[in-house]
């Protein structure tokens, strides 16, 4: 399962971080890397050196330039988050997404991508709203931001612990193959549910539901529901067909009036 | 039991590593630091820099000349152990300590030391021996050297859930608190056994079981199995009585012989 997880990190500062952030992932067995939109100059000499030799994780590392584009093939999502947010988010400890990794990467064509936000402000609300789940590390409420390299440490860790337990169990037993391996169809892409969160948008623009100049926390309500859902990719195409058929629908009947008053 | 837990840092080179242990021990709720001669310069700008403002940790510290004078009060010493040892030590994961703390640290007496060694090799043979316990974190066999601040980062993460998980669940039952703490008398302290072990040697040498010249692991194998019995302190006297006797006796017997043989 190790090498279906991606850790993302988003617009890191220091080179250094990223250099930690390496070592400590090849410490756990990860080798995935992703950064977006890094704010340090990368490659970087720092990096490397921090990295005390996971080099390699950092030559293969991918740079891309936004967190869409990290997230388009991935199927869980799991966001850093330290603060609680205005809108509540499913939240889990590191210990409670470990212990459900198994059973979600079981399947071949499942991966997680773990994002990891800017060293002084974290994720945006925008970010964490593209997340099935927040993560966060319980730890000193005085004083809870911990270094990037850390955060990713304590989240790689308890990976590498259930992935051993995971090893030692033996083949998972049906009961314990959590939702979403057991669908008849796969799970959707991050890119399909954002490509369908448009299409939401969209559509309650059209119905009057969603005022574009006042959009409060509505779609993120969606976002938040939908997400929790896990959404396979029939359900996907699902939701997409009923918002096409009601826009086809609505613009009919606007069309129709349209033609009644001239 | 957070005030009751010390780091001890043996030997470190790197002031950033310093700094960075301040900052994820606070993190977790740790405080009290402790630096076995250091072989950076302490206090230290770039120290107080990684430390990101957990420099009243920095400037409580204390920095002492040998390991022996840092465990000298605790009841509890946790090496961290990366490879496995010529004469195997009792070994517990990150996970396994912390789960045994809340108990461990229930009596107003007890304390543990959480010791780290030398960036580049760890703790020695010598130092590794004055622990009761070994701390091993489980990570990739190929990449298995953790940066320190990171290795302070886990045991802490591990220590501070067990933390909220025993402040949760309240008091502990009588069933829970493990031994040690249904003792009549106090646990013994590091030092007394320390003091013990050095009578016990003297006696082996005197009563001729134990080579100078060509120790072998004996001592460790004694240190091993007193350190993991837990010794309180009316058990430390009688093994102070018994090897006393020993060597009165012995003293005794010669001095006879050597009368005899004038």
């Amino acid at each position: 399962m190790l090498n279906k997880i991606k850790v993302v990190l988003v617009g890191t500062s220091h080179p250094g971080n990223i250099g930690g952030v390496a070592r400590a992932m090849k410490n756990m067995g990860l080798s995935r890397l992703c950064l977006v939109a890094p704010r340090a100059q990368f490659p970087h000499p720092e990096a490397d050196l921090r990295s005390v030799g996971a080099t390699a994780i950092l030559e293969q590392a991918e740079v891309v330039p936004d967190l869409a584009t990290a997230l388009a093939d991935v199927t869980l999502v799991a966001g850093a988050s330290a603060r609680s947010r205005h809108l509540p988010w499913p939240l889990v400890t590191p210990k409670e997404l470990a212990a459900r990794l198994p059973a979600e990467l079981h399947k071949p064509e499942h991966s997680l991508a773990l994002v990891f936000g800017r060293e002084d402000r974290g994720l945006s609300n925008e970010e964490l709203q593209q997340c099935h789940v927040h993560v966060h590390i319980p730890c000193n409420p005085d004083f809870s931001s911990l270094n990037l390299a850390a955060a990713v440490q304590v989240l790689s860790y308890e990976i590498y612990q259930a992935h051993l337990a995971a090893q030692e169990q033996g083949e998972l037993t049906e009961a314990e193959q959590l939702f979403g391996t057991q669908w008849d169809a796969p799970l959707a892409e991050h890119q399909a549910l954002e490509n369908l969160f448009q299409h939401l948008e969209e559509t309650l623009v059209e119905i009057n539901f969603l005022d574009p100049h006042n959009p409060r926390q509505l779609m993120n309500r969606f976002r938040r529901l939908f997400l929790r859902g896990r959404l396979d990719t029939q359900e996907v195409n699902l939701m997409r067909g009923l918002l096409s058929q009601t826009q086809k629908t609505l613009r009919l009947a606007k069309a129709a009036e349209s033609q009644t008053r001239d």
